[in-house]
């Protein structure tokens, strides 16, 4: 029987990062992914960092955010080295409109706040928005800017996380279903798999919205639900835009080469794929509201994620109770790929008993929600 | 040098109609297709038999129209004898509804002329047609039900012609780009070709909107030009029509399995084949207008077409003057499909010097315009 | 609670037809498909009807398949009908050429028993070969021609069957991973899945290499596993083959317009769907062995599927012991489309509790390996 | 009338090195591509640098290969800068082991002759090529090692050179054919083409395998013909390779996440751009020798691309007599990647009628030939 130290369940980009932060600290690795790496929820997102622009200030996913946000410009230099693959992190920051004079109010409080805890955010008024995003739609009645929060590709930084992994020593089995966890005396020894079985001392569940079967046949009493988005994106030669664009209903993000990602729809409880003419629809009139000449732009492709969401909102970064050896890394909704370098290092020090992090993780224990 | 009795330039469903009607008449034939069969406009398009919803009544195109269609049943026996291909031929009807007081009068018009030139066909009230496509919206004001407008699958039915006429004898070319026409004392002698020189006593010019720029390599005034449209497509489960459903800006055609084509806008002189994201916006605004549901429908794909058009939108059906052995088939702009059958019958008997098709062909002449 | 008669577990092409069977006995049937209808073997197939090829005459199979195959002509008319769809059925028999002496008379042996059964055969000599097949390698020591052995379109069967079922009123709940299977006091209550319960009185499981998973969960000691398949097509535009032509390392399936399937590699206990360089190769090398004018055809795609196999290489087909109104339909190996019609009707009569197929099924009983 | 200093005709890596050239002279730039940027043979190559795997050290396309190599890294970063796209280049050198003796006194010789000549390379016996790529196969009778040849993504590469070319002011029209070149009095004066008419003082014919026709339109007794290529790329997570394997039949290009291209047959006058079975099992073949464990990789996909080549091997790089402002680009058959950043350079001092590159041009002269 094949033995390991840590085996990982799930091979997306919180599955990854922690096995590239357990391997680096020489743990002997396995992740398990019932497909293919990053094939799910991390190839399907538009890879926007955005800590101030989606996170509330002072509430408890802020601080984990910037920190994690703060990683990514040694991890691209480092995930470059040992792979060869660019992350694509792009620091253009991003811009939050105002459509509306609620919006405008909702903005300057946000500006307030966000300065006050001593992060850089402006306003900009209308004609400086134009100024430096001329293609955006004068409508607008200004808008706040981020210049911190930038952006990477997100089925890139998957792909990289598991092929330094590799480098570094772990091993990666695709193609390969967690059936259930084996313990003994409260305490993880193994994974049934549809491949056999394995041997290991801990298990980390990081498998997105399919962490619910695996946490159901454990009988434990912790719910994950997918939130369907849709996106689609766009192609124009000359880029349309600089900056990322966010909105409550719709986000522009401009790649490299003149491609455009716009989403994306928000549908709770479904693990149903299919993307649905009328998500389209809905996306295309609230992006072209924004930004008109995406109408006259080249139609890309469309697409759908399913993200692991939380009763409360907060994602899943501990240990099991009552179960030795086994942690549970899921729920970060659509902030995976921000969050993925911080969870990573978060779960590692877990499974090393040990403490590099300096964050209070208590908001994301276990234990809070059974 | 290869030899032929005639050279058909274009592997679009009118040229691979030509060859094998030709083929069927035992003439050695060549299609030359710069790329594949029925790669370009052919497979774009949606596959309506529409006659009377397209055609005005005693126009030039009208009977044309009625005696293609009316070739179908035995066509599509005869491909499916010699190929296996089933060109999907449907006989469902066409509704073409009306959404405006004014579209109301001008549709019992058009019952009224088609009835009495014998043609069938009916008006529906809101109630019929809700009986009878459950889905449609009950904000349509009625409906006119012509039973006779049926469809087929168009690439299969290009397929079809092409797999056919190989049976018979003919020889397609495929990636085979003519660079002109080799005439001897007025009299075509053969074709240049990226892949070198062809011997033949007749050219058939039938290469859809790239026929321009052959006849602009020969000086010939004549002119054909694109015409952009856009489409897309929706799969259900559960059927979303029985009928086609055709109005002026947006037509439904019901494929088999659940799968909804939706079509097409119309931009004239670009050979730009992207689709834009506006134009997929537009149809769905007209198609959810008369089938609300698409919006639940799953998204499939969109695409482009070429249509090949003609400066008084008939096509060219006919020898071109001052050039022995030299013909045009070309300009069917959206009914190329549907008059496929009978442009391949007219094309060979034009090539043989004889008549089988009993039509006044002169609308159709190429001189009419030059 | 949604409430049904009958949950099938998987929409392949045994779980389509079984909804399909129930659904025209006026059961209120789900199926239940963790990905699409028809998504992973059953549209690899390359849906030979092979009965007297693949058989073992007398053995437990051979009756059930030859009986199968006799369904399939008024089942592809019924389907039509149902949903428009064409199976694509063709008898243009099935050839098992000879390389070696020792398989001259193996095929020798073997056409004297299925005689003295009365099953149509006979032998060819490689001039009969080539005669009918002119591509075939003039290396052939000759063939056994098996003029009943017959074939369809593998994914159109699977998207017949569900969309039959749908029209008579069955629903297909795609995206619907079932976690495990709820009972009462030993007898059948429901299904938990992914995106919920469901009630139902009986259940089927249908799931091929994946009904492992759901037995496992059930304790039930019983095995499925998967045999991967790698295979490839090619295209030609004068077709290479009439029959299909059938070894033991190698097969070779003409389908419509040109397109050849051959197959199949063999590799058990794998649920790696990649398609391996070195599977290529193999496939490559023997058909060409065959049929040499292969390497001059256009590359078509590659592809794999799994395929559910049991310990003594016959299907389940019954009963679960112990546990009321579970039923078992897998493990039919590469036989899943020329056996699916016939598993249909018999797992609709069990559910049924009558029997309208004459057959004894004492080989096919769950029970025997428990 | 749309105006330009100068039209490229063809979008492929030379065209649009030549707009980047000429757009950051200041030149007004238009290029005119019949499809998509870089859709050609431009995005099928391999990407190699290969100056002294490929090129006879003192032939006229040594110095010239030399140099183009050297521009890479500054390229590189200019590129990155502009827009964002990474080419990807990889500076691991490139491999030519011997499987014949004759083949290792060969590869002696060259090496030899590198050295005389100041270039870098150097003998690895057999146990030295195992140590660095353990993988290869331990029949190799040694291999010569070339530290300076590199590899870049050749799409990526070309999709940067057009989009830096409109970063800085050119325009690029896609889907527009070039129907003729106008001129007046013996000087250009426009272009034709099926979008229109377009006024330039000068044009550079950069259509690859496609300039043939653009030349005999004008009667220039001027030949550029197609050499096939067929390729695959399989993918293994731990990549196979760190250097590029070059020997006379294949090829062997690692890129990023463990991808391996594997190229290319070669088949001269053909513009058929099928991959053929036949094709991939010769590669397969040849491949495995050298690097037995693609047997083992995942099958990605197969392609072809169409190389320019001229009867005497060299590219035309110059102006046309006797038309004043016509000039030539194309012929670099399987060295267009290698030596597209030169021939930009070339080309923008030909237009400008100055000297920046200090190279002997007269073999490359159009009218050599002629």
């Amino acid at each position: 029987l094949e033995n390991y130290d840590v085996a990982v369940i799930g091979g997306g980009v919180i599955g990854s990062s922690i096995a590239y932060s357990l391997a680096k600290r020489g743990k002997r690795v396995v992740v398990l992914e019932r497909d293919r790496i990053g094939c799910q929820a991390s190839s399907a997102a538009a890879g926007m960092l955005a800590v101030q622009a989606e996170m509330q200030e002072g509430g408890p996913l802020f601080e984990l955010a910037r920190q994690s946000r703060s990683m990514f410009p040694r991890l691209a230099e480092e995930l470059k080295e040992l792979t060869g693959i660019d992350i694509g992190l792009v620091n253009k920051g991003m811009l939050l409109p105002a459509l509306t004079i609620s919006q405008v109010e909702h903005l300057h409080a946000l500006i307030a706040s966000h300065k006050s805890a001593g992060e850089s955010c402006e306003w900009w008024s209308t004609e400086e928005v134009i100024r430096h995003e001329p293609k955006l739609s004068n409508a607008l009645l200004g808008a706040m800017f981020i210049p911190g929060d930038g952006q990477v590709l997100a089925p890139k930084l998957t792909q990289a996380f598991a092929k330094s992994a590799i480098m570094l020593g772990a091993e990666i089995k695709e193609y390969t279903q967690v059936h259930g966890i084996q313990c003994s005396q409260h305490a993880v020894v193994g994974v049934h798999t549809n491949q056999g079985d394995i041997m290991c001392d801990q298990v980390v569940v990081a498998a997105g919205v399919w962490s619910h079967g695996i946490l159901q046949s454990m009988n434990l009493p912790l719910t994950v639900f997918p939130v369907k988005g849709e996106c689609f994106a766009v192609i124009d030669h000359a880029p349309l835009l600089q900056a990322t664009v966010f909105t409550d209903g719709c986000y522009l993000v401009p790649k490299r080469g003149g491609r455009l990602v716009i989403g994306a729809t928000v549908q709770e409880h479904t693990f149903d794929k299919r993307v649905s003419a009328g998500g389209i629809a809905t996306l295309m009139e609230r992006a072209t509201q924004l930004l008109p000449d995406i109408a006259k732009a080249e139609w890309d492709k469309a697409w759908t994620g399913l993200r692991p969401q939380t009763p409360d909102g907060i994602p899943y970064l501990g240990r099991v109770d009552d179960i030795e050896g086994m942690y549970l890394a899921t729920g970060h909704y659509r902030n995976g790929i921000l969050l993925s370098p911080i969870t990573g290092e978060i779960m590692a020090d877990l499974v090393e008993g040990r403490s590099t992090i300096d964050l209070d993780l208590s908001a994301f224990h276990v234990a809070r929600i059974a």
